[in-house]
């Protein structure tokens, strides 16, 4: 498989910070430029990944790859806007189709499972990588490139995509909102979020080290306790969102434990 | 603070597993049985913690504490059953009201605010505890072994104590029935869960590091990617449960992003 040998990163968000770590820690000097409005953030990325920056679409480098880490609302736009002469054009989104990219582009997509946040460094070699292209050769191109940066590479349609993303959303924006939940309801006992962490990493760390998390249900919700959820449902009496969501997840859990977890 | 010399551990599920682990650790001998129905766990766990092993009530030894560490609905029974003698009582649940125990006890409260799994060791000294007794006295005792075993030890009444249980099951109950959500997913995606794993892992240490999850939150939702989020919806048009949780959860990350999480 033919690996790019002239990539150009377009963006300068976490998702572009993440790439720019890790296609430059391979350490083959791919990255022939930066490419971003953001003069700030543009200058600081290019210094991390040690390639040059420019917010000139004129000034666009030559490239075989060219990974759009932009947001999703600003990339059919952009496909349309840059001179990208004959390179790939990949975006790197969960859920915008690769018929969003200009028609006239060798269009591809290269979309990491993963959050990323700025300044925070994450093993890339365990984010899967989700590859989709036009042809069978940018195919190979993309997979050679993600296959040096990771070892979860799948290839994917636009929809096994979308479904990736949702299941992306479930897991990570969903439960982030449930410990947002949890640090809003210690802070309104005049408790500190802090007690709720050793909890946190234990009922994560239990799932990641291999157990299926429908086995690994506890509480009063799974045990039918019914007392016990009248009480908290008591409790929540003052925070109606949060009660909405106790009765709702308490009924899933159930749901879930009945039907031994069959969509 | 006088210390228990004399700890009974009644019980041989997974809260009685953890107390035996970190009472035993400690090194001090105090652990002068354990009372357990079920005669293989109570001998599996009498091993564990070094200690000998009786399902009979007459034989129950004099103890300065019992810690009783069997389900919420069997504490008041047991309560009553046993010939406890003078010792302290203590349950160990995060919903049971001190006054389940009976009153001709001397009644208390060591209630560890963390999942126990059997066969998991978990750091105890990272384990809050929540400590209530009747008396100056026995609240003196019991904190005392509390801070012999964990550095994290807070005076808390039943009602404040299942407040903080609520807290638990938002980012623990609640947190896994979505992996498990995200497990059904992936599973009629056709994918292995393993996928979601890397993004869990970084989710969670991400909020575990200090960040604080109301302003950690990505994805559509906090962006109000109203396109994606219609698309997702119509992928769970076959999982009306998942859909139900997505857009009551989609709807509380907009409440808690436009309120700045104020309950």
């Amino acid at each position: 498989m033919k690996k790019p040998e002239r990539i150009v990163i377009v963006g300068s968000g976490n998702v572009a910070e993440a790439l720019c770590r890790a296609i430059s820690a391979i350490g083959r000097g791919q990255l022939v430029q930066l490419f971003a409005r953001n003069p700030e953030r543009g200058q600081a990325l290019a210094a991390l990944a040690g390639c040059p920056w420019t917010d000139d679409p004129q000034a666009l480098a030559e490239a075989d790859l060219y990974l759009l880490a932009v947001s999703d609302r600003a990339i059919g736009e952009l496909s349309r806007q840059l001179p990208f002469g004959d390179g790939i054009v990949a975006h790197t989104a969960g859920s915008v189709d690769i018929g969003q990219l200009s028609p006239t582009l060798r269009r591809g997509v290269f979309y990491p499972l993963q959050t990323f946040t700025a300044g925070r460094a994450v093993d890339f070699r365990a984010v899967p990588l989700f590859i989709e292209a036009e042809s069978e050769g940018d195919y190979a191109t993309l997979t050679a490139l993600a296959e040096e940066l990771s070892d979860s590479v799948y290839r994917a349609d636009s929809l096994f995509r979308q479904k990736m993303h949702v299941g992306a959303v479930f897991v990570a924006n969903f439960v982030n909102d449930l410990y947002a939940a949890g640090e809003q309801w210690m802070r309104a006992c005049g408790m500190d979020f802090a007690a709720l962490k050793p909890l946190i990493a234990e009922t994560t760390r239990k799932i990641l080290a291999g157990g299926s998390p429908l086995e690994a249900q506890t509480g009063p919700a799974v045990r039918r306790d019914w007392p016990t959820i009248e009480k908290h449902r008591q409790l929540l009496e003052d925070a109606p969102a949060l009660k909405t969501i106790y009765d709702l997840l308490t009924e899933h859990i159930i749901e879930m434990n009945e039907t031994h977890g069959k969509l």
